[in-house]
């Protein structure tokens, strides 16, 4: 709890009408899109790296947790603040501060949103590939507190692949830059990949350098129908042995595509047990190329029909039910939980049959949504958090589900990050060695545990 | 120093064949291509991942410095023991131990010698694209240690845009896998980016997965040739311009032709200022298409002249010739000093500017070399580390070389470093609370400092 004069302190930082304390605005900044909720005792709004500076040493001066927050549409409740203190929103750090078309870079504060950041370079003939389905509300800063994704990370990778330096607060409210505009850099340890992933626990981005790249001149999107999920699934090594990577391959099973007609009706084939929805990007006679060899790939598995978008607007409409999807499915029920579990793409066939099986095991509802191409998967568990019992089973699904994903080579998180929601699982993947390393750097940068307590980390979560 | 017994020790872990401590064995692992050498006490082999966690965990014990060695073509002091104790030597890890096609992964050991892994990957249609100049004989687990580049980064990226995962023994012996075949992975902090470019100094490598990408299908070789330096420097950004990124963009001044040309003829002309070497790839139309636009950018900027090699061989003679650039240029002096400062692209022309200035300043002979496109310069100082005049001259020139980069907002190294080389600039770029956020990282993992003590930080080197 804060000793008194701290509400006073932080006014004096960042000006009385930055420091929220009603009821109602607290509960407002107490969730994100998990089951947990956690009221914070203030929020504040800094609107410049001292400010953000000073809150930290305060914090670290009187012991209160602060956890930094951009749109709150993380998936793994890595922004709720589960030990209270203070909610420091970062939607003041809102403006594109350059594109740099000379160094294919551009310079951004963390409060911006991603769809706008896309749009901005764009409009220059540049790209910025990470496209997190949140991609309309969630801000650059919590893509790079998460390590987001999305779709098109098949071909062009995460958003790590994308961050050349940032400005940091430190825990202890020092500032520095991690890198800087250079694509090659080895100076030093790499913390600017250190802190993408971090979910806010090492330090508070405050700017943001990314590399841009050349906007591919043309796309096609592409849809495949099958009357059986697994030769779907089996469509994805197909593809790359023809060595061709897709922009996306994204994998929408029959419940999915139920929920989605029914929110947003496109026409989805609902006697298909799946589809498989592609993009592929390059030269014009790359993407014919590749059209035409995806399309080899997808017939060879069984597909029963690979239709192909006939205009930009047939393309969006496609794009627009897959990014809906969530949203779709979330209407269907009281509480969702996503789940963002990873194998090899060798494995994807054998995964997907091992989530229906587990969800047949447990009588649970899970759609399936997955970024195929790499193994990226997203069993959707429609429940409702009232329901003990069966949030019992929910828990012994996602057990299950993250123990297969491991047996097959992967990793419990594609791109939704740990949070509290996966803590307990970190020790199964890393060992109690590779916790304790990464527990221990958390202590070294963060002595006092003053950044987003209670994330990542299981023995963090006790008490909560 | 050891405690009597360590040597024993050390012969009970590895065998008694697989410890060296004759004068003259200890000789060969006292150096690589920096002017620094340190004896080491013993040169230890081993051959598992057993044995490099007993050999720390016995370091711990009896704290004595370990210092990880691939092949010893290290650039910033990074492999020499520069506080004694034990070189532990990595060639027998030389096993690619598979490639797999459906994933686009390899994983192979850290001795395996880059050049050997190019070749089993491109038989099989993939490619690993960085390439430092050393790849002959340089190996992966070195590679991972300095995060190198190589001319193809330009398109490409450097070593740790490939790497997926690592099993690492860390400094305490414990081993861990801090990451899969999955290209998303966002489970907990980064540990495989924070090793990659860490020179051996928070873990020792024993296995690598690393990401593939389809080959090319056609690729070409351009030189372009000018009559002033400064409009070969400009065609860079004018390049880029036209959004193409060719594979590689490299700078060749007159004083490097001229030193190859006497070590390797190739038929470099040695009338003109400088030459860029461009290569493209692609499919075969998309080369053709960019073969263009680069000679209409070459053009634009003054080019006198842009030959496209005719034929393979043709090609490989010019590769030849900038891979042994290094080779050439080192022939002609005693000791040679190669800087690794880098900038941003778009003040390449400003730097070599200033690069030429500097030299003159200093009375210095300074053949330049550099990775154009990325804006990484290697400045070659051709001395003579027995000169202590001219050596105070050659320490004037960097500082105020690595002070430029700085300034046009570049880094301290682009792929070689910092060892001990470059540790007493490391706080120039990053300020006291940068370099000690690294520090804390270091002493948190490493409380003994055994890893490779007296790299990266400054205050390390102190009684070396």
């Amino acid at each position: 709890m804060f000793t008194p004069g701290v509400i006073d302190e932080l006014k004096k930082i960042v000006g009385k009408d930055d420091v929220l304390t009603s009821p109602e605005e607290l509960v407002c900044y107490s969730y994100d899109t998990t089951p947990f909720t956690h009221l914070p005792q203030a929020v504040v709004l800094p609107e410049s790296t001292q400010e953000v500076s000073a809150i930290l040493k305060l914090a670290n001066q009187e012991k209160f947790p602060v956890t930094p927050r951009g749109a709150s549409s993380n998936l793994s409740g890595g922004s709720v603040p589960v030990q209270g203190g203070v909610v420091m929103l970062m939607v003041r750090f809102n403006r594109v501060l350059e594109i740099d078309e000379e160094n294919l870079t551009a310079t951004v504060e963390p409060g911006v949103v991603l769809a706008q950041f896309h749009r901005a370079v764009e409009a220059r003939g540049l790209f910025y590939p990470p496209d997190p389905a949140s991609l309309s509300i969630s801000t650059l800063g919590g893509n790079i507190g998460e390590g987001s994704g999305g779709p098109r990370c098949f071909k062009y990778g995460t958003t790590k692949d994308y961050v050349l330096g940032l400005e940091v607060v430190l825990p202890n409210g020092e500032v520095i830059w991690t890198g800087s505009k250079t694509v090659k850099n080895v100076s030093g340890y790499d913390l600017t990949h250190l802190l993408v992933g971090s979910e806010g626990t090492l330090g508070v981005v405050t700017k943001i350098i990314v590399k841009l790249i050349p906007l591919p001149e043309a796309k096609m999107t592409l849809l495949a129908i099958y009357d059986h999920i697994d030769d779907a699934a089996k469509t994805v090594s197909s593809i790359v042995a023809r060595r061709i990577i897709p922009t996306t391959l994204e994998l929408l099973d029959r419940a999915t595509m139920e929920l989605v007609e029914a929110y947003k009706p496109v026409g989805l084939p609902l006697d298909a047990e799946a589809v498989l929805l592609l993009e592929i990007d390059g030269s014009e006679a790359e993407v014919k190329r590749q059209a035409s060899l995806v399309e080899e790939a997808c017939r060879s598995c069984k597909a029963r029909e690979v239709q192909v978008a006939k205009s930009k607007e047939e393309s969006e409409q496609l794009w627009s039910a897959r990014r809906s999807a969530l949203a779709a499915v979330a209407r269907g029920c009281v509480t969702l939980v996503i789940e963002d579990a990873t194998v090899p793409r060798s494995a994807v066939p054998q995964f997907v049959r091992i989530i229906g099986e587990l969800a047949r095991k447990h009588h649970l509802r899970v759609p399936l949504l997955a970024h195929a191409g790499d193994g990226n998967m997203h069993p959707l568990v429609m429940t409702d958090f009232r329901d003990q019992e069966e949030m019992v089973r929910v828990d012994a699904f996602a057990d299950e589900l993250f123990r297969a994903a491991l047996d097959l080579g992967g990793t419990l998180s594609g791109e939704h990050g740990i949070g509290t929601l996966k803590a307990k699982y970190l020790a199964w993947q890393f060992g109690p060695a590779g916790v304790e390393a990464m527990h221990a750097i958390k202590r070294a940068l963060d002595p006092n545990n003053i950044l987003n307590p209670g994330k990542i980390f299981a023995n963090d979560l006790e008490g909560v």
